[in-house]
Formats: C-alpha cells, sequence, structure tokens
C-alpha cells in the first residue's frame, strides 16, 4: 500500500487512552497514518509525539476537525467535550471514533448521533471489550446458536484498585464510569435490549467513595427482552488483579470466559500449588482488544462498513447506566422506559 | 466398640432419600445400628430391608418412635408429616434429623422446634451441601478470614433435567424445592442472615411449569446483615449436567469452588480437547455429602453435640424461600420482615 | 443375597495392605464375607478384628488354606512368603488375590502360576491402579481407538516422601518397589509387550539410599512391540505431594490424566492464585481403586470371569523391573529376552 | 529517540523468518531501522517490502554486509551459508543474528564463533522459545532457587503436521531440526552441560520420512553434568495443534508450563465440556518471542551487553543432536566428548 492509500488519523486528547489509540495505530495499524494530535498540553503532547514520527501537534481540536487533510478523528478528550466535536466532525464529514461514554445526557447523545446519521459519517464508541479474544468466541457461540437460546447471562467484572477520589468524583458514580462497560457486553452478548435494571450498591472498600454519593461494590440484575436475565458483580477492589470474567448459559449449555494471565505455569511447592494472578488491569488485559478495535475502525472506514460499535450502543449503555444509578438510589427495580 | 455402644436408628419413610440414609448408615456408618424402617409399602420395603440385616420393617412411623430401643429416628417422610413427627418424637425423647423442608409453613415449624427445645434432643436438618468437600473448604477459608470481610457471593445451581410435572405441582415452587439449598448455603457461607430478597423467575424450559404458576429459571438476590450480597442463579435444566458452583469474594481475596467430575482426565483429538462433564446429579456429586451429613449427626448424638445445621437453618431458609416467591410474583424486592 | 451367598474369604497377613482389604470387603463390598484373619501377631489382630464383626484369628495361614468353609484368599503376607501360599491355595482349590510382587524370582512366579493354572482357580494380582478412575477412562479411550495408535506413553510417579532406611533394603530396590506399579500400567495402557528397557537411576534425595546401592530418582524408557514408547519418571520425594499422572498420545490425539486433588477449589489473594496439593499418599489417591480392585475379584469368583490383572501381569512387571535394575547399573539398554 | 540514534540493520535472507524478523524490527522495535535486505529473488522481496518503507532491496549478502552505514546484521539465510556470512560480518565489524542452527558442522560453527570473538561482535543464535512467557517463567524460578536442585526436566513438543518430505530431506533429521530447540531449552533450564544423550527414533506418522533414513518420533533422555535428567518427546504430527510442554522437578517442588490457547473459554454441552486446542503452530505460539528475541539483540547492540543466546549455546545444542542422532542409529547411549 502506498502512503497515499492511508487513512488519515487526527487524535484529539491525548491522555493515557488517547496515547494507547495512537501507538497502536502507528506501530500496528499499517493502513492509518496519524498526521496530527490535539492537546491542551502542547509541549509535553509534542515530546511524546515525536518517537512516533508525529510532526503537528496543536492544541485546538476544531482547527484539527477542519483541516481537509484529515479523513477520521480519534475523540479522546474529556467527556463534556465528546458531544460538541462530534458534531463539529460530522459536518465536517469526517468518521468519527469516540471514547465512552459518549455524553453524560441522554439528548445531548441523541443530538450528536443525529447529526451524524445526517452527514452519513462512520461512528465508533469506545466499548473496546467486544474485542477481546474470549468475549468475542462467546458472542460468536451465542451467534451460531451453539449455546441456544440465552437463559442466564452472569458477568464479573472486578478492578484491582480504586480510582482517586477525585476521579470518582467527576466519573459519573460506578455504574456510568465502570458497569457501563459491562451493561455493553451483556447487550452485546445476548443481542437483546434491556427492559428493566434492579441494582444493589455498597460502601465496603473506602469509606470515602460512600461520603461522596458513590459505590464501591454493586450487584445488579439485567432483564432482556429475550426475557434472559442478567447478573453483574462490580468491585473496585479486587486484591488479586483485574477479575473479568462472564458466563452465558442456554438452552444447549454453557460458555465460561476465564481470565487471562501472565504465563500458564503451575507452580507446585511443598506450602501450594499456584498459577499466576490475572493480568493486572485493563491495560494489560485489553491490550490486544485495543489494536483490534481500532483495526475494526479503520477497515470500515476504508472499507465503508458499519463499525461493530455503534452510536445506538453508546445510547443504550449510558440509558442502562442511568436506571442502574436510579435504582441503586431508590432500591427498587427501574424499567428502562422510566429513563428513556 | 461393642454393639451396645452403638445409635439405634430408626429410618421413617424409605423413598429414595430415606434409602440413601440407611445405605450409608449400614455401610459407612459404624457408630450406627438401623434397627427399624418404617414405611406404608411394608413388602416392598422389606425385600429392599433385607440385604441391609435390618430385620423390623412396619407401616406405622408413630410405633417407632415409641419404640424404647431406638435412640435416633430419620425422618424422610412427606414434608406435610414432618412436624407432626418431630413434636412426637422430641416427646419421646429421641433425637431427629429431619429432611429439609421441615415444614411449608412457619408457625408449624416453630411449634415444632419449641417441642425439640424443650425436650432437649439433638435436631439436624438436612442441608447435606454444608458437607460437601469444597463448599466446607470455603467456609472454613471464610471462617479463618482468609477471604476477609465477605462482599459478594455467587452461586450457580443448575439441575441436569426438570423433575415430572406431578413433582413440581406439589414441591411448593422453584424458590422452596430447589433454592432453598442455595439461600441454606448464602447463610452457610456468610455468616449472616439475610434482611432482603429480589427474585425474577422465569418459564424458558418447559411451558408446563409455567401453566402451574412455578418458574423453571430464577436469578435471586440477597442483601446480609453484614453487607454482603448475593447473587444466586437457578435453571431446571442445564443439558451438560449439575452445575453447583460457588465463589465468596471479600476484602482479601476471593475462593471459587469448581465443579466436581468423575474424572481429571483431558482428552486432545482433531476436533476439540475435551475434559469430562459435571457429576450427573445430586446422587453422585453430594454422595460423600450425604454420609459426612450422617456421621455428623451421630457423632453429635454420641457426643452430645449441638449439629451443623440446626433447626434455625430450616426456619430461616424456608423464610428466604417464602419472600423470594413473593418478590418474583409481585416483582420488587421483599424484606425478610415481611415474611416472619 | 442371603448370608450363605456370600463369597467367604479369608486374609493373610493384617499390615497396612491386609487391613485396607479386609475393611473394604467388610464394609463396602455385600458379596463377600470376611470370616477369618491370618497373621502371627494373633491378640493384636484380634482386637483389630473385632470392630468389624471377624470372629476368627489364628496365627498359622496353612491352616486357614485348609479350611474348606474359605472360598478364596487375599494373600498380603511378606512377599517371599507368596509363592508358596499361591500354590498350596491353589492345590486346596481356593481363589487367589495376591499382593505385588509375587515374587522376586521369575522361576518362582513361573512355578507358582503353573500351579494356578493347573488347579483352575481364580488368580488376581495386586495392581491397584488399574482401577483407578483416571486410568481406566484412558485404557477405555485407547481401547476404543479414540486416540487412535498409541506413539508414546508419559508416566509421572512420584512419592511425597521416601519409606525408612529399612523398607528400601528389603525393598528388592526403586525400579522392583515403586516403579513396578508404572510398568504394569505401561502395558495395561498400550496392551502391548515391553521389548526393551533403557533406565538412569541417580541418589538425589537421600545418599543414605545410594549407600545401600539403591536409587531415589529414576528415568525409565520403555520399548513395545508395538513401536510405542514410554518414559516413566520417578522420585522418592515430591515435596508437594503424591504425583500420579499418564499421557498417552496417539495417532489421533492424546489423553491426560492430572492428579486428584481434595477440592476443586481456587482461591486468589494478593499473593497468589492457588489449588489444593494433590492427595497426599497412596492411601488417599487410591482409597477408590482398592475397592473396586477388591469388587472386581469377588465379581470375578462370583461370576467365574477371568480376573483384570492376570498371573501374567505380575510375572511381566518383575520381568521389566529386573532388566531395569540392570540397565541402570549397567548404564546401556537392556533387552527383555535378556531376562527371561 | 532521533533517527541517528537507531541501530540500522539489514536482513539477509527473505524466507518466512527473515520476513518475521523484519516485520517485527519495523513494527514493534521502535530502537531498530531496517535499511536493507539482501535476498536473491529482489523483484518479489522488493514488492513485499514496499510496504514497509524499506527502500533497499539487493541479491548480494556480502555487499549488505560491506555496506559501512549497516550496525547489524540477520542472518536468515539457507543454514549452508551461516559459517561464511557470519565470518565476513565479524571481519567487517556487524553485530550479528544468526538463526538455528548456525551450521551442521562443528568445526565450521568453531570457526565462525573463533572469528566473532577475535571481532569482538555481539552474537546471537535463533533459539527464540528462551524468549517465550511461559519457559522464561520457569527459567526465573529456577534461578531463584524456588524449585531446589533440578533433578528432572520433562519435555514435550510436537509439531501440528510433518513439513514437506523435500523439507526433511535437507533437515538434518528430526534431531538437528526440531530436538534442537529441545536440546537448547534443556540446556537453559537446568543451567547445566549434557553428559550423554540416548534416543529412540521411530517412523510412525509417515512411512516416507523412514523411507529417506529420518524418524518422525523420538524419545531422547539427556543426562546433564548436574546429575538432572532430561527426557524429551517429539512427534511430527499432534492432530491437536502444536504441543509445546515443559516440566521442571526438583527438591523443592515443580513448575509446569501449559500449551497457550487462543482463549479461556470453556463450553459445556449436552455431548461434552471443551476447551480450545493449543495456538496451531510456531508462528502462533511463538509470535511474541520473536519479538523479544529481536528486541533482546537490539538492547544489546545498542547497550553493549552480551546476549541471552550466544554463540556456545548454538555450538552445544548442535553437538547433542548429533549425539541424539548417533544414539538412535547406533542404539546405545552416547556420551557428548563422543562428539566433540
Amino acid at each position: 500500500m502506498s502512503k497515499k492509500d492511508k487513512i488519515h488519523v487526527a487524535v484529539i486528547g491525548a491522555g493515557r487512552i488517547g496515547k494507547i489509540h495512537t501507538e497502536n495505530l502507528v506501530n500496528r495499524i499499517s493502513e492509518a497514518e496519524v498526521t496530527c494530535v490535539a492537546d491542551i498540553q502542547v509541549d509535553k503532547t509534542k515530546e511524546w509525539a515525536q518517537q512516533f514520527g508525529i510532526g503537528k501537534v496543536i492544541p485546538d481540536p476544531v482547527k484539527v476537525i477542519q483541516d481537509p487533510s484529515i479523513d477520521a478523528v480519534i475523540i479522546c478528550s474529556p467527556t463534556d467535550t465528546h458531544a460538541d466535536l462530534i458534531i463539529k466532525a460530522a459536518k465536517a464529514g469526517k468518521d468519527i471514533f469516540c471514547e465512552k461514554p459518549i455524553d453524560s445526557n441522554l439528548d445531548r447523545i441523541e443530538a450528536a448521533l443525529k447529526e451524524v446519521k445526517k452527514a452519513g459519517v462512520k461512528f465508533q464508541v469506545g466499548f473496546n471489550r467486544r474485542f477481546d479474544h474470549n468475549f468475542r468466541k462467546i458472542r460468536s457461540l451465542v451467534e451460531n446458536g451453539e449455546i441456544g437460546d440465552v437463559h442466564i447471562v452472569n458477568i464479573t467484572s472486578r478492578d484491582p484498585t480504586p480510582p482517586s477520589i477525585e476521579y470518582v468524583k467527576s466519573s459519573g458514580g460506578i455504574f456510568v464510569d465502570m458497569t457501563i462497560h459491562d451493561f455493553d457486553m451483556a447487550r452485546y452478548l445476548t443481542g437483546s435490549e434491556v427492559t428493566e435494571v434492579y441494582a444493589v450498591g455498597n460502601v465496603l472498600v473506602d469509606p470515602k467513595i460512600g461520603e461522596i454519593g458513590d459505590y464501591d461494590t454493586a450487584v445488579t440484575t439485567l432483564k432482556f427482552e429475550n426475557d434472559s436475565i442478567c447478573t453483574i458483580d462490580n468491585s473496585r477492589k479486587a486484591v488479586y488483579g483485574y477479575d473479568q470474567r462472564v458466563e452465558v448459559f442456554g438452552s444447549k449449555g454453557s460458555a465460561i470466559a476465564y481470565n487471562d494471565r501472565p504465563t500458564n505455569v503451575v507452580v507446585s511447592t511443598q506450602d501450594a500449588v499456584c498459577i499466576d494472578k490475572p493480568l493486572y488491569f485493563f491495560l494489560e488485559r485489553y491490550k490486544e482488544s485495543f489494536v483490534q478495535e481500532m483495526q475494526n475502525f479503520i477497515d470500515c472506514v476504508k472499507n465503508d462498513e458499519e463499525p461493530m460499535v455503534t452510536g445506538k450502543d453508546g445510547f443504550q449503555a449510558m440509558a442502562i447506566a442511568m436506571a442502574a444509578t436510579k435504582s441503586a438510589k431508590e432500591k427498587r427495580p427501574v424499567k428502562l422506559e422510566e429513563i428513556l
């Protein structure tokens, strides 16, 4: 492929996730070329961008969006800027990858998606876990009917350590920040829409999280249109590492995804028989899924195909997260239609 | 030990579970001697009892209870006879093992337990799963503080195939018949009392089960006094066999009990890499736990100790089952105090 | 079954293994009745026998063999008494179960087996591992052709701790005492005869074992008539417990038997993710296989069938053990025909 | 890092393995720059090289070696060209990575390594498996003394399917072509030198392999200076995929590396409970180890450090392979000193 065939990409926001996407685009995805990064911290970003051969770093994302040489934008800036940038990028005819959540307000999400539709540009939301090798296999088993009708889904999703209180404060709460990935996973695996949510929230890890009105431990039950039921259990602190497991149980059987571990070595000594702890956190566990999600986006742009994670997926997951938050506060099941 | 040192036991009701207890007492528990079996079907029972060297088979359980040579009775007759037999046996000073549930009515359970207390006899309920090697290890890990404070419990409990519709009709419903074991397991593992129950029931396996007002698929969430949360997922039909797993997650880690399988053989062929399916059903999986529970009862009788599963355990599990039934019907969380 | 239908069994030698067989016959095998035990230590043995309701304990095994009320004898006395007792028992028309090894001398084994054949009595050797659930499954996979032609067999067989030096001195050496089980396993799994043996012996666990001319660590390679090759690795000391694994690899795939463990619980903490150590030693690991082997013997006696482990199996295993011993000493491959 | 800081690398031979190294150097190793590829098939290679931005493709490797702008060469040409290219590259002062084996003749290997030593250039041999995450962990456990003194090593190494007969003909035989990796692994894991080899070779997969005097199934026993013993079992055809396992057993315990699989999903159906087959072949299983080995080489060149796999490692593995070949032919143990 000559340079001319490459998709020219701009990354907006060079925080942790913006850097991951940039590195993957540069080193692992030959069909893309990152020609520009937009970030307020220009100097620091320039220094970092240099090692990837990215010459252009500017502070203003709008300028990037208006640059006619850019084919697609990767939006990794703070959540409250997403909707506006999506609208501007859509109007400029750019294909869009946007980190989750699209926005914390369903109306603003709708407005942004409307513009995307009008412009006919590609739009993909950053639910990277759909691209994890384990979950992908389970989804394909469900899709091919090998598990039969889905009856029960169990998701275990626990972080190794809570984020800072500052982060938690602006996160929108555990259901919007953390469980939202599991809500998307549940929709992805069942292929059905949630009708009702019952969530129990507890503060068992860090009282400070409770003081600001959030939870660090949560159990959520989802009812689906196809009559399947899903349980999700979350904790902000699993001392043994990132615990990411999923089971789909159906009329023809069960499929369980266990954790990935650094090695497959079993050590037997006088004291114990031990295996590796799970991969430490999302950067390790989902390393390849970030590459695959970006590859999927670039492929869709290149081949004019619909991305695997759509705007609707971003909207629904946010709606479920809001219903869960309401359910935990009001201690009762909340129908999704109460939120929509 | 001379014959005189043996505990003389009578078994009341020689159905499936009565036969299991009898065989275990005869072949595996040297401290006990089964001297009598009471069952309405005298002839059929006599034929079976002969091979175990049990000479006495009579139709009337009350006569057994009044027999002064009997030290203890094993009540395995239909549920609606339990309370009455318990009261009679207590009054006659017999130590009592009673199959679960004690009764379908909480007042009758209370009345029976009151008589037990007054008589000062031993009383054990048939929650055999507490004696399973896997679950016992998890309980001991929790007891020794190795998992820390309990935050989340996940119980998966699925049968390989539904019972007959006739059985289901008289079973009291899935929560009273099947999940009751899991309710006891949750109390056993957490060492705490349930405060609230939220249950979702579905009919996904056999429409006939729905026609008689019962469910074949259920997901229950329990809140506990110690702030832990428990999820239980049940199905009447896991095509791959009896699925009995438990996880306790706490501040210091997680303990998971996986299924037992007939062998530890892994077979790799061109088509697949396969292991054995789980042990088929409760007779296979809990074979040793039935021996251990009977051993525990006989030991308690012999050594004047409190059994591991008490009358209170039987009462509480039934109350939770009733709350779950109510919750599934009324589609809302039900506090346990509504039931008590 | 009436008492008259039972096989009347005498146990000769009430050491550790004699006691195991007796207990299993009394408690687990309803078709047999142990009516007599022969052991030089009459008083001690009487005390122990009483609890199993065995009234007759005498010092002289020959008297037992001559007792017309006895149907079968279980020979658990020291190895150097086996051949003589077998010959006497065969002449008396008793069916015979004999612990391994039959004898340390191939000619004496042949002489004893000749008498057995002449008398037409049943004869079974105590290679109990053939009755292990895991190995039985692998054998049946091989038999049914599911692994295809056998190409390679790998056996790992390690004890948790070495026996006393006194025991080792009279044991005949590691190949005759320990590996002999693996030699039988290799023949059992492949269904073929050994043609050549290459054994390497080391002293890495306890120098005292080396001082008396034995090894505590050994690796043996067996060639078979069917062109399959088998490796066996032995150690007298695996600090993590009894390590008993087997793999058969063939043209259609591989079957591996992993260790049995007390529970299937996985514990994850900050330090490690651990499972149970293997069952501690042969009494724990092969508990059920001892029951099954005795059941098989009694069934064969009762139904006039050929036992699963024959005199030839005892002979061949001993011959391989002798070839291995020679190979380790002379540091060269030894053909089995050199021994026969 | 500016372009000037990069190590300038030339790849000699753009066959399968040359292409892998090139792609890894370009996409995954930022400290290196591939400026030139030498391959006789210039046109085909140019087309392929273009996509990696490599402008220079020439037919003559000697010209590459003489190019003063080149810092290091990656030798991936046919084995019989290695020694000569190593000598020329060493004389030209280039650091050298050479694919295994260095040469099929020990004298030529020695001559080449002598020149390398004289020139003081870096030299690394392509035993990539040392960089596999599983085996690296086992080596580090051994190094840190966590397994204690090494007593036994078991290596299982089976290919999914045999190579073409043409390949086999020129391969030097199974021990030189395939087992050589396991010989290196055994030395790597034990940290000790082989003293004696006993190898059994069979033809069980494809008679054509036998017709040209080679084997397709082999079992090798290695004795080491430190008294540990190693078994290696090889097959050219494991129908379930690439089987690459290793166990080190020592005085303090055992460490086993199991196979890597595409996912950690367990599927339970009425028919079976199945997991993924192992990763298909070396390209899949050792994908990351190829990156790590190249990273190690470039790091060593950059930081003036000794590579993890030295010329001596290449020499010793070849010597063991020759001893194994001799042992299989002569059907007797062969001391390594017979070869040296």
